[in-house]
C-alpha cells in the first residue's frame, strides 16, 4: 500500500527529532510557531538542491539528505549563527518511502549533531528537488557579514580548497587521482563538514566572513564587493590536500571549484596573535593574504610574479 | 547577454520591496538577519509549487507569482498571524529574465498589499518549481491551531467553496460552465485572495482554524483529528457561488476540490452573536454545522437524511 503525503510526513518528518523548547508548535498545523529567545536575532538562509544540477542523479539518498542540510548549515557558520531549526520541502518523482527513509538517515546525521528541530515539511510530486531553510540565533550585535573587511585585514581560509571540485572531476572523468585519495575526496564532496564551531568562535573576532560554496575566486570576490576593497593573495599559501596538490592545475582547482564549504574570513592584524594562539589549536586555518585599498584580487606567486587563474567560478546559470 | 544568477537576483529580488525595520540584513549575505519584535512569536510556513503538478504548465508567470505567495499567505491567515517576510527559491529551466519579470509582477501584488519584505532568494537551473517560505508574527498566547475545537462549537467557512476546483474542471474539460462565469472562476483559481484580515479578526474568537487548500472534506478532517472530535455538517448551508451551484455535482465539487484558500474555523456557541454582529459586516462567513463528540463527519441533507460525498480529497501523491 502506498502512503499518502500526510502519512509520509507523519512517518518520516514529524517527530524525526525532538523539538527544542523554543518550538511551540512543530509539524502538523498550518504553520509552525517558534519563540525566538529574547536578545537573539534570527539568521535565515534557504538553499535548493536539484537532481542533475547540484548533485549527480546517481547520488545516494543518504548523501543527498546529508548534503542538503550541510550546505545550509554552512551558511549559518558563515554568519556566526547557532543553527536551531529547519524546514524541508521536497519534490519526488514517485512515492518512494525507501528513498525517503535513506534521505532522512543522511539528513539526521547533521540534524542530531546540532540538535536541530524539523518544524515544517512539504512533500509533493515532481522532479527530484530539495529545499531546506535553516534558522539560527545570533546574539544581538554579533554576526559575521560580508561587508566588514578593512584595509590590511588578514584573509584566512579554513580546511583545504578544491577537494570537492577534484572529486567531481574524477567522477566525470576530467581528472585522475590515485586510488588512495578517492575515499577522502568523495567524503569531501558528499559529506562536507559545515564549519559551525569555527563560525561561532569567530563571532567577535572576524570582520567579515563567507562560506566557500562557489570557489574562493568567486566567494572572496563577494566579500571585496560588499566591503568595497581589494585583496592580495599569496597563492603559495593556499591550503591544499595532497590529492589536489599533485594535480597539474592544482591552484586553479583550489581557486575555482565550488562545494568545499570551508570559510573565508578576515581579521584585523591586531587579532592575529589571539587567532593563531586560540583558534589554531581547534581548527585548521591558514592566512592566505590581506585586504588592500585596491580593486579586485592580485594572485601573487612565490617568485613575486602575478598568477592569472584559468577557468572561472561556478555559474548557477 | 544573459544575466548570471547573481545579476538576476540583484535585478529582480534584491530591493524588490522595501525591507521592514525588523529586517537587519536582507538579500545579499550568507543569511538574512531579522529582529523579531519582543512579545511576538514567529509563525513559519513553506510551500512548493511545481509546474504540471500544482499549476498547468501554460499558466502565466504573473499568475504563478501571485499564487505562490497567495498559498503561503493563506497559511498565515489560518494561524491568525500577521505576515511579515518571505524567502523565495526558484528553479527555472532556462535563464529567462522576461519570465522572471512576469513572475515578480504577480508576486509583488500581494507582497506590496501586505508590506512583506523579501529577505532571501535562491535561483537555480532545473525544472520549473517555486518554494516560498513565509514568516508572520503572532502575539504570544494567541494563534489559531487545529487542535482547539470543542464539542458544540459552531463550524464556519469563509467565502464560497468549489470555485477553484470547478475552474480546473472547466480548463481540463471535465466540467462545463456558462461563458459568463468563466472569468470569475479563473480569478478564483489563479488569483485567490488569502483571508489575512479574517484570520487576524479571529485571533481571540476562534477555537480552531485551517485554510481550505485540499477541500473541506480533507481540511475539516484535519481539525477533527487534531481536536479528537466529530462534526455534523448541514450540506444545505454550504456556501456556493452561482457557477458551482448549477453544476450537477455541486456539493461534491464544494466538498472535495482544493485550492479555494478560504478558512474553516470553529467558535464556541457563546461567541455566535459577537461573530455574526461584528465579523459579518466585513467578511462573508457561513455557519455550516457543529462539532460533536463523535468520530468523523456526518453530512446532513435538508430532509434529515445523510449524504455520502462522492470523490475524495486531493492527494499529493
Amino acid at each position: 500500500m502506498s502512503l499518502s503525503e500526510f502519512e509520509l510526513i507523519r512517518k518520516y518528518f514529524r517527530n524525526a527529532f525532538k523539538d527544542g523548547l523554543d518550538v511551540r508548535c512543530g509539524i502538523g498545523d498550518d504553520a509552525a510557531v517558534v519563540a525566538v529567545p529574547s536578545g537573539m536575532h534570527l539568521a535565515v538562509s534557504m538553499d535548493t538542491l536539484v537532481a542533475g544540477v547540484h548533485f549527480p542523479a546517481t547520488t545516494s539518498p543518504q548523501d543527498i539528505g546529508y548534503k542538503s542540510l550541510a550546505v545550509n548549515l554552512s551558511d549559518m557558520a558563515a554568519m556566526g549563527a547557532e543553527p536551531r531549526w529547519v524546514t524541508l520541502s521536497m519534490t519526488m518523482p514517485e512515492n518512494d518511502p525507501d528513498w525517503l527513509a535513506g534521505f532522512m538517515e543522511g539528513f539526521s546525521i547533521l540534524a542530531k549533531k546540532y540538535s536541530l528541530s524539523l518544524i515544517g515539511g512539504d512533500l509533493s510530486h515532481g522532479p527530484l528537488s530539495i529545499t531546506v531553510q535553516i534558522h539560527g540565533y545570533l546574539p544581538e550585535g554579533t554576526g559575521l557579514y560580508r561587508h566588514g573587511a578593512n584595509i590590511n585585514d588578514l584573509i584566512y581560509v579554513s580546511g583545504t580548497l578544491g577537494d570537492a571540485g577534484l572529486a567531481l572531476g574524477v567522477l566525470d572523468g576530467r581528472c585522475r587521482t590515485e586510488e588512495k585519495y578517492r575515499e577522502y575526496l568523495y567524503t569531501r564532496l558528499y559529506r562536507p563538514a559545515p564549519a559551525i564551531g569555527l563560525g561561532l568562535a569567530l563571532r567577535n573576532i572576524a570582520t567579515s566572513a563567507i562560506d566557500i560554496s562557489d570557489g574562493l575566486l568567486a566567494d572572496l570576490h563577494h566579500i571585496l564587493v560588499a566591503s568595497k576593497k581589494g585583496a592580495v593573495i599569496n597563492i603559495g599559501k593556499l591550503p591544499m590536500s595532497a590529492a589536489v596538490n599533485q594535480q597539474p592545475d592544482a591552484v586553479d582547482i583550489a581557486l575555482t571549484s565550488g562545494d568545499d564549504y570551508e570559510l573565508c574570513f578576515t581579521v584585523s592584524p591586531g587579532k592575529k596573535i589571539q587567532l593563531e594562539n586560540d583558534l589554531k589549536k581547534k581548527f585548521k586555518i591558514s592566512c592566505i593574504g590581506k585586504i588592500t585599498d585596491g580593486n579586485g584580487i592580485i594572485w601573487q606567486r612565490a617568485d613575486g610574479g602575478q598568477y592569472h587563474p584559468k577557468g572561472k567560478a561556478y555559474q548557477h546559470f
